[in-house]
């Protein structure tokens, strides 16, 4: 059977990325989108097990304690990481996993799964993200100019991801992302068993 | 403009590769397949720059000794090459090319070029190789068999190749090479100036 293989999709806030990974997702068979554990309380409407695994403290900390975590990170005062056994557990009936994660935690996963795929989406421009930003309407002035900074400094490790899709249309960068996810299976490694049977 | 990238397709005798690459070139834009220059005699039907650039021996080892290939071979009696002129002035136009050589070609021209991508194409199996070989009729039982051995051999060397395509179907082995040509194109070094010019 075809194992699955894990694939890293960072990019800067207001970039598309969800629209894109909806839209990915509907494309492709076969693929589980982690969901993170988290200690942050549920919001109106999250589901556990759907939007985030909801978990205390404790928990969070008995888990990195036995290295639960592929990679972990602290924002605003919670915890939010990746557990390994739910993307093990879809790797294992052959299914891809998308990783939906920033710079800082795509390097905790690499250094301990070299062979993850890392793609970076980035917008057109800065100016065009900065205008997605603002038709969102979600953040304030402030809150966008921080943003974009973030976006920029991101970006500057950009170039040590294994691809690099640009945001241009939802419909170019599904593409893109789908060939990318084809054309990894394709490597040797992945084909080592047919090789070495033939 | 988006640049051209130089894709090295091998594969053994009979692995059904021409029936592939001609239904990928109808289905990508802007692909350019490299015709091999030769000292052979034209064969019926063949016309000069369309399968073959014809030369005589002495242009051959001119164009040696003023490195204008990117590899060349001799094979029963007669020498082939790929011309450097045609594939630079391809990528120059933004195309991406093709070449259908063969391994010992491919180590000469990535030792020139790095960044060529090179895609072996096998058989789902020996069986099918012998089985397509024998229903092509055109090799005696004995030629066959050199045929099987020869692909055996070659396929020594097809682990060190960047992607490996089953040519299970020519849909599913022409939608990996589409995606694979595609794929090479989100290549962080492909989208540099994009990513500086940020």
């Amino acid at each position: 059977m075809r194992k699955g293989r894990t694939f890293i999709i960072s990019g800067p806030s207001g970039v598309g990325k969800s629209t894109v990974l909806k839209s990915l997702l509907a494309k492709r068979d076969n693929v589980y989108f982690s969901v993170s554990a988290t200690t942050r309380a549920p919001r109106e409407g999250e589901e556990d097990g759907v939007h985030y695994h909801f978990i205390d403290v404790d928990m969070f900390r008995d888990w990195i304690g036995k290295n639960e975590f592929l990679e972990y990170a602290e924002y605003v005062g919670n915890f939010y990481g990746t557990p390994k056994k739910y993307v093990d557990a879809a790797m294992d009936a052959g299914q891809d996993v998308i990783l939906d994660i920033e710079v800082q935690g795509a390097i905790q996963v690499v250094s301990k799964r070299p062979d993850t795929v890392r793609i970076f989406i980035a917008p057109p421009s800065w100016g065009e993200l900065e205008r997605r930003l603002v038709e969102r309407g979600t953040d304030s002035p402030e809150k966008i100019q921080k943003r974009l900074l973030r976006a920029k400094v991101e970006f500057q490790t950009a170039h040590t991801y294994d691809y690099f899709v640009i945001n241009d249309s939802v419909e170019n960068a599904v593409r893109e992302l789908d060939a990318i996810m084809t054309a990894e299976h394709c490597k040797p490694t992945e084909r080592m068993e047919i090789i070495s049977g033939q």
